[in-house]
């Protein structure tokens, strides 16, 4: 659809007040969750509210809030402020500034819809190795166990930075939502290729994820012939490679599996690696399929380590299954993009996303919006201002016909 | 041989004076190269030689002297005092304390011998990535290129540690020696297998060593179908398990090949590692081994890049050739060895030692002891006192030769 100037430029606005928050020389952002840099974003965003007249609030857990009532059964429209290290500018905050959109439009329109904008901390996981922190605290009756110990990029514990600011590892309940909706990057490159303006999603896929160690022995690198070594790196070169294979063998059912963390001691030229620790991640939508490659990982892992002789222990340190979304609100949304002449189709989330908190509590629907060859958590990630306002018009429109 | 008490007991001493110095709380001890646990690793020898009522002194690159005349023409006892991250107590300190006793005996016999003991910085390549940096700078006419230019694993370039201590990356050559000679440690498990008590090294490995830049794409690790991934880190894999191929090929020519460094970015759970570089150190005692490993490494590492769509770059930051030992002076301590009653064979050195940077400016030997399981660069790292005692009694017993 065609939008106004004046709703492109203050899409573009609200994207420019962000920008230059966790700026690297690189290019990107780093936007680490629960740092100084995600308390400047939310700062930025209760400012933007303030703009609209909206009032905020901070729950337990450090999530920032803007609302245009004090209704309950109010619209939650939610994502998050925090990045990937190095990465790009619209995962997370594409879905915030489409929120305060929805919100501008319902003023101007005078909607009679409590509706209710939430920043959620610590999507990612890459500053305490766990994700949906600040979203899954206050919707999960049991969260992941010991959360609190968790170790941030810089040393200090969750516990140690909650303390600091004041916030609760066991904080009330979020009440009176009557919907939860969430626009997102696709992070993924289905929209662009068939040239489809939003996804409406039916399932996130449920990520598990694995610590692996391995421990063969430091030995001098030119004084141990090939036959008699134990080579913590090369029993991880061989379990990195399986694990490739098995996502490859799995990518039939959609799923996907990946090893994003390397861990090599004493890591010197010099030196035989004694000791190896991999961060594994695998998804899919299917539990069976998650199932096969668990043991399938383990399996392999154990035999490549019992051939070297080299020790294996795995890890499990998270477990989110597969969610599914609300069919009513699929539909709902689907319609919306519809009467709006806005083409949509409908697909499954491989990433992640605040909104898997939020599915077991009350109805909740995501929007995806295409991003530049999918690409995502690095800092060439982009997608459209253009986009954004699509998926915000989805949003409301559908939002418009709640209010009827 | 049997050894007296009170030489026994000496060496223990000297031992014990170094033990505290970099202890770390694993059990080991990391001293590395141009750092101030390596300069107390050098005040305890000037303090130890002052005992022995030695003249100490300094060159222009930090290596520290022991004298017992101001004659030229004399025998230059050497190793370093430097270790790998986590290392042992013995690489290099073996050497040094026999020096030691060596200087000490000659006193009390009144040898009329013009002796030093040099302990030469920085021998691993555990700070720098470079080794020998102490005693290749004051041997080699043009030592490595931009060796200013190497970083400290504090990120200190190696020129700004120079101009913090005052010493010169381009000091006067070293004069007067007339024969070199160290004992080292073995670092593998010829001499304990054999039940030898010494070895006499012929031949030193040389290692030829590189860095591998691969750059793949970094993306969402769930969002990213297994078929579209550019994904570094199993290029990576690929090529350690090529490498490690390579050298079990090349092990007919007692060659070796060792990835011990691998650093991945960005290492966070939920991205594609993008980028990915890899330490490599390959070593031999035939140039033709090593120029087929090279090449080999080479070939395999363009083409798994090829195949996966990985940019592919190589650098080759060290390259040593293998370095024979004099055969007089090989020659001489085996009938030392044989003169006292300790058995001795005639063996290769796998690792690299500061005799390498003697050899091409004067007659140079060099004495192995056995270590236990041949462990080495690594805190289980241990060999005997009577070892050590063994291996200074055939250089005291050779200089005897050598002062008739």
């Amino acid at each position: 659809m065609e939008h106004q100037i004046a709703d492109i430029q203050y899409c573009e606005h609200l994207f420019n007040q962000f920008y230059d928050i966790g700026s690297t020389e690189s290019g990107g952002v780093t936007r680490l969750g629960y740092t100084k840099t995600e308390d400047r974003m939310h700062d930025m965003f209760v400012k933007l509210g303030s703009s609209l007249n909206l009032r905020s609030y901070q729950d337990q857990v450090g999530n920032t809030y803007l609302a245009n009532s004090a209704d309950d059964g109010y619209y939650l429209i939610g994502s998050h402020l925090d990045s990937v290290i190095e990465g790009g500018r619209y995962d997370g905050v594409a879905g915030i500034i489409a929120g305060l959109m929805v919100m501008k439009w319902a003023a101007e329109d005078g909607l009679k819809l409590p509706i209710r904008i939430g920043a959620f901390r610590c999507e990612e996981s890459s500053n305490f190795g766990c994700c949906t922190v600040g979203s899954g605290l206050i919707t999960k009756e049991a969260y992941k166990q010991d959360i609190g110990g968790l170790v941030s990029k810089e040393g200090e514990t969750l516990e140690e930075v909650f303390k600091k600011n004041g916030y609760s590892l066991h904080p009330a309940k979020i009440t009176g939502i009557k919907q939860y909706l969430e626009l997102h990057i696709e992070q993924g490159k289905v929209l662009e290729e068939c040239q489809t303006s939003v996804g409406i999603v039916t399932t996130i896929a449920g990520p598990r994820r694995f610590n692996i160690y391995l421990r063969g022995m430091a030995e001098h690198s030119g004084a141990t012939p090939m036959s008699m070594r134990y080579d913590a790196l090369c029993a991880a070169a061989e379990i990195i490679l399986e694990i490739e294979r098995i996502g490859k063998k799995e990518a039939a059912y959609q799923s996907v599996a990946t090893v994003g963390v390397v861990t090599n001691h004493p890591n010197v030229l010099n030196v035989i690696p004694g000791e190896v620790e991999l961060g594994v991640d695998i998804r899919g939508i299917e539990v069976s399929s998650l199932n096969r490659m668990e043991r399938d990982m383990k399996e392999a892992a154990k035999q490549i380590c019992k051939n070297r002789g080299i020790e294996y222990l795995d890890e499990k340190i998270g477990d989110i299954p597969p969610i599914g979304m609300s069919d009513s609100v699929e539909l709902g949304l689907e319609r919306a993009a519809k009467r709006l002449g806005i083409s949509s189709r409908r697909m499954i989330s491989g990433a992640g996303h605040d909104a898997m908190s939020f599915a077991n509590i009350c109805e909740t629907g995501m929007v995806f919006i295409p991003c530049l060859k999918g690409i995502s958590h690095n800092r060439a990630e982009f997608t459209s201002i253009l986009s954004i306002c699509d998926g915000a018009r989805v949003i409301y429109e559908y939002l418009k016909g709640e209010a009827v």
